[in-house]
């Protein structure tokens, strides 16, 4: 299938992106470029929050909160720019743990969604407040109000999320990934999704960033019975992950690692399927409708690209 | 009575010294520059302690320790040296709450006790790790494990402490100053009082830094009824507290603002009552040994010389 920008006017349309932490924050900033922002809601993994030195991190919404701010850190793809390390540098010296690196500037954001929350407000809330600190016009949403920790199993036991992801580098094999029971979506999210004409799976990883959110009642549901468009991206370009664990996951899951796939693992969920030209000629015998571009993302420029392609791409479908 | 240093060993005395903040800590310096490490123990105020942004603040401890440290911000009197505020500007940027001051450095604290408490260890437990963090030789326990928050009645209603303190700048009358009930010592200051041989009761407020640590079980039986000497440093001087409300509590309270008031307020509890010279003469009628010194401390000499003056008035006392 070839895109054609012109003949679709994708404002018009409900956008929600399902996303993680870096892959789906650069594909946010993208959207946020070209829709009007009320089009746009980001619906925002939070399996892997965590309390950490008494606060309440929740590294997927700051990742996607300071890339929309444009205040995020490019180069190491989370924490903030002209950061400082005065606090956290203190803080080991006293015997505090630091292999969660937390910034100075970092840190006021766990403070203030710590204060927000101990108020008794919801994560939804909370989240609003920082977005509109940070001046972010967007929708930026966690899956949930209830906290969804995800857990890692190894050979050796079951970790939080972050202490496998950050602090063993996510070097054990993840043998089996536990999402919690019975948590729901927030009325947010609802009515995003009930709203929504394109909903949009970032190159997040998709056993630990997207599958987080899938978990989350009825979001799978209703993506699969209410008549949107769904279109993932694939966070695999020529057989490797852009960042993060997901090829690791993939092989060690049998997997084959290339974007056919991530493709398959989202099965009948999606109706089409963003990939690299890198990968044209892999997903020839693929069974849902795809569309090879140049997914790379290494700037702003790349990214509204992208996101050009992607909604061009999920209009059409929604319109066929 | 005259003091007589050459004619008392001190340095064979167990000391527990009953400390509030700024005061507390002058003192508790001086004494720990001239007796053994192991001869001193600071059982400090935590009824102002509170949760704030998350985290769990201690200013009392924090006071005597940045001051033991050396650490300590001579010109405030509260938080630490070369401090800088990048966190707490940004949080109140994001709208967080910025009446209580938490420098850079100073969070560093509030984050391992948050973290150590959230392990599940005792406050007494994180206090001393702290203590190691810091190089501080010298005992610095809380008053008790459990928390014991002081809150403050005025015509308007009832405050928490800090509230009433930071946040109104203890403007409104303090009608009446409430403690919980059924708070318990820790076992480690019931041990440092059943080895102590002097008491001693810092220059600090007697109504918000010692009586809360009065209304602790069992300490103040355990003072009343051991073998100790027990004296109390005015924190009056000339009619004026040296800091903060003492004086305007007194005034509302309807006692005289004087040194001689304090040593009344004390009453059966102290064995002797050290003053300023200031106000010597207005102590003529007290019916407890009482001896006027300068009892300023402007700088550590000042401290050192008020700590020899004291260990050795008490000593007499002891050996009386």
């Amino acid at each position: 299938m070839s895109t054609n920008q012109e003949s679709v006017n994708s404002d018009q349309y409900n956008v929600v992106l399902l996303a993680g932490g870096v892959g789906g924050a650069k594909l946010a900033d993208g959207l946020a470029q070209i829709l009007p922002s009320e089009r746009l809601t980001v619906v925002v993994n939070t399996g892997d929050d965590f309390q950490h030195l008494g606060l309440k991190i929740c590294p997927d919404l700051d990742t996607v909160m300071y890339m929309l701010a444009g205040v995020n850190n490019d180069e190491t793809g989370w924490g903030r720019q002209n950061e400082s390390w005065r606090t956290i540098s203190e803080a080991s010296r006293l015997g505090g743990p630091d292999w969660f690196k937390l910034g100075d500037l970092d840190l006021a954001t766990h403070l203030v969604r710590s204060h927000l929350l101990g108020e008794g407000r919801t994560l939804t809330a909370v989240t609003r407040q920082l977005c509109r600190g940070f001046d972010i016009p967007v929708s930026i949403l966690p899956m949930s109000d209830q906290p969804a920790p995800t857990t890692i199993e190894s050979g050796d036991g079951i970790r939080p999320f972050q202490e496998w992801f950050v602090k063993e580098r996510w070097q054990p094999a993840a043998d089996k990934i536990h999402f919690p029971e019975d948590i729901k979506a927030s009325p947010a999210v609802m009515s995003a999704l009930q709203k929504a004409d394109l909903v949009l799976i970032a190159p997040s990883n998709p056993f630990v960033s997207i599958d987080p959110i899938l978990n989350v009642y009825p979001i799978k549901s209703m993506i699969m019975d209410l008549p949107m468009a769904v279109v993932a991206v694939s966070p695999i370009i020529g057989g490797q992950a852009v960042k993060g664990p997901a090829a690791k996951m993939m092989a060690e899951k049998g997997m084959p690692v290339t974007a056919a796939a991530v493709a398959d693992y989202f099965g009948d969920l999606i109706d089409g399927f963003v990939y690299d030209q890198e990968d044209a000629g892999t997903l020839e015998g693929l069974d849902v409708a795809h569309l090879a571009v140049d997914s790379w993302m290494r700037d702003q420029a790349d990214r509204v690209r992208l996101a050009k392609d992607v909604l061009a791409f999920a209009s059409e479908l929604a319109n066929s």
